[in-house]
């Protein structure tokens, strides 16, 4: 039976696998999930031994395990370490989803479901390919080594450490990693650049209880005010940040891939109407996709203080609380990047009200060579099983491991996503579209085919 | 017996009695609180019975339900309409209560418990009045006439239509309210101006669904830093109000107004640590009492959006919302303000998001001449159960059914309150000093003998 056939003859039951996989809520962030995290890391152990992988564990990291499985008998073909998590978003606001996120259902050729496409799906994807080359082949043409790991969606706070201290387990001579998306539908595309990310929480503290707001309002600082006085002071009306030296290690977006980007189509009209937004908006000076991909970005992404519930309450809030983040480009530095919020979080904080920043979390941006000879692999990859022309792009976002694999394994990554920008990962109603995933089950096969006739 | 042998001997059953009001959990704001606003409404009628006051009726209002009673026997003398409410503020966040709010506490001579001070301790301190003079006396000095509403902490959406159509029930000569606050510890208080309420919910629409901020960050307008940026021009750095046309009705202070109030013991420092600040802030030019009593506020009185839990999720919100409220003085008309305030919302909308003002409610501010007969009745009556001079004050706070009295009945309105500033009305661990409960009792009987002797 040739691969494509055992493929073809098994989509009910890796659907269905698929199925099982985003029915365990993995949420990392979620003290009250842990339990259900760890299931999903001894239940990704089983499945990576059961498709024939060898030397399955589940690795301490001090924070959510991570799941490790290898396969090493292809003497002198080229060793790939294979990264992807099986942890997931939380799944608030939940009564905007269609179905539930834990209950995988399908509609319209797409599964809906927390984790379908970030990153189950792409995880799974992969062990399709590994099962069905050794259903056919009885060998893997490379030598594989699978890390799935539990904590990315928070950050991913244990696993610089965790690759640190198994160098050798990991040593390999190429990473992949597919937990991207295709620039659009019906474009295989690999992705050379993502964005870093810091993230910070800014805790306000006024009064030391909330109070009647006609009793005390006019002479007591309001932290909700205080809160918005400085959030409005990050960001400038040309969508520039101003926190002062936030673009000094930002490298300049070459005049060459200026041209490259504004080559690929992008459809204002149908970006806004697919996110429902009457006009986009950011830096001025640049285009939407250099906006995305190339510039470094500054967003609340959550803020929360004194009555939200019905009706009116009179209160000044005791306190205020936001969540910011930034996205960072070559060759911002996370670190740097939280030295810098966080000084002029203190020179802008107002008087009457205490202000204090914590750090959440930061990764730092990438960018891999599109000539190197797996990145050219994993082109010919995708093309026989897409049959159409590689897209090269950049990503918005953040996978900070990449960072961690070049640093300190040596090895440059390769991309290969196969989500789609719309399919809504970290909000409601996450999807995957099922043909991407077939496809990208025969691409990941073909891609093992590919690196074993490459020199690295 | 006399009246303060009477007083004195049911001193234990009063608490009790203001107990078992206090333990009805009747938060007007919230739905599913609904039947239990209703069964404090009807108690309030039974009590009132209870005491001797006649022609006791639950009144419907088309929200929650107005107790009236009344005590008409008192051919000749004055008639006076007493106004309270029974209704109370909601009880989040509920983690901050040291003892539960329906659930009265006494800790170092104050009741502890939503409604103690705002209003029901008021309200009974009252009938507790009345009874103490019906028992003792046989007979009340007075004609009354006694409206308790359930709707004061939703900004009284029906009680203007209610009292317009019940003008002949409510037809009084004076009208008087126990809902307001000392000037301080062991100083009874008359207040003669009130601010007014302007009141808004802000709500602004991103994209139709959270997006991934890695992957749209950048080129999509943020709802919550889009809300930051407009709350932000809400005020400037000194304290004032941008919205243009806010200020053109303010009556300004009179100079001699500013020399009285100067008068008063104001100790800054006991004040900040009293509710735990730093610094106390403002608009610029004027003392902290002039800015509590006879200036313009605008406070956010809470704000969210976004993510909200543990750690960090990478999202651009949705949606974003804000309940912000501008506190008025004379000549300041909500209605006006309201327009303003939803014009220049509008103006200040940044592109790429869609925003809306609801107008949740509004009430007049009002001044009363100090110098009418009925005040000087209830200074003499406060002295008499204070033993104290009392000190003249205006209030932050807002009852706009003093305004609704003037405009409907064409009677002046009495402010005598015992609350303390410190009770911490609307926020958690609401109290009630027992002292001036017991006192009160005294002022408000001593109150009708005052002005039976009156002429109005």
């Amino acid at each position: 039976m040739t691969l494509e056939d055992y493929c073809q003859a098994n989509r009910q039951r890796q659907l269905d696998w698929l199925i099982e996989y985003v029915r365990i809520p993995s949420i990392s962030s979620s003290p009250e999930h842990k339990h259900e995290v760890r299931r999903c890391g001894e239940w990704t152990v089983r499945e990576m031994e059961r498709i024939g992988l060898r030397n399955g564990q589940l690795l301490e990291t001090g924070g959510h395990p991570a799941a490790y499985a290898e396969w090493l008998e292809a003497p002198g073909a080229p060793t790939v370490v294979v990264y992807g998590h099986y942890d997931v978003q939380p799944v608030d606001p939940l009564e905007l989803w269609e179905s539930r996120p834990f209950e995988p259902a399908i509609r319209d050729g797409e599964l809906y479901g927390r984790g379908t496409v970030d990153d189950k799906g792409q995880v799974l994807m992969h062990w399709a390919a590994i099962e069905a080359l050794l259903q056919t082949e009885g060998r893997l043409p490379v030598n594989l080594k699978f890390l799935v790991e539990g904590e990315e969606e928070i950050g991913s706070p244990n696993l610089d450490g965790f690759i640190e201290s198994h160098l050798d387990l990991l040593k390999a001579d190429v990473a992949v990693i597919s937990d991207t998306a295709m620039y659009g539908r019906g474009m295989p595309s690999l992705c050379y650049g993502l964005r870093g990310l810091a993230y910070f929480q800014i805790d306000v503290q006024g009064p030391n209880s909330d109070l009647h707001s006609g009793s005390f309002g006019g002479a007591v600082a309001n932290p909700c005010n205080a809160l918005a006085d400085m959030l409005a002071r990050l960001k400038d009306e040309h969508g520039r940040v101003l926190i002062p030296g936030f673009y000094d290690d930002v490298r300049p977006l070459p005049a060459e891939e200026r041209t490259e980007l504004a080559k690929l189509p992008f459809d204002e009209a149908a970006y806004r109407t697919e996110i429902g937004v009457d006009a986009l908006t950011g830096e001025e000076g640049y285009s939407p996709l250099e906006r995305l991909w190339a510039r470094p970005t500054l967003d609340v992404n959550g803020m929360w203080g004194g009555y939200q519930g019905p009706g009116a309450k009179t209160i000044i809030p005791a306190e205020a609380h936001a969540k910011v983040s930034c996205r960072l480009v070559p060759d911002q530095d996370p670190a740097k990047i939280a030295q810098l919020f966080e000084r002029y979080l203190r020179d802008i904080a107002p008087r009457g009200v205490r202000v204090s920043v914590q750090n959440l979390h930061g990764g730092r941006p990438s960018i891999t060579p599109i000539d190197h000879p797996a990145t050219l692999a994993a082109k010919r990859a995708l093309q026989r099983a897409f049959r159409k022309d590689v897209v090269f792009m950049r990503e918005g976002g953040s996978i900070p491991v990449v960072a961690t694999f070049d640093a300190l394994l040596h090895v440059p990554t390769v991309l290969l996503g196969v989500g789609l920008p719309d399919e809504h990962a970290h909000a409601p109603n996450e999807r995957l579209n099922l043909d991407n995933f077939y496809r990208g089950i025969l691409a990941a096969a073909y891609l093992w085919q590919e690196l074993a006739q490459t020199r690295l």
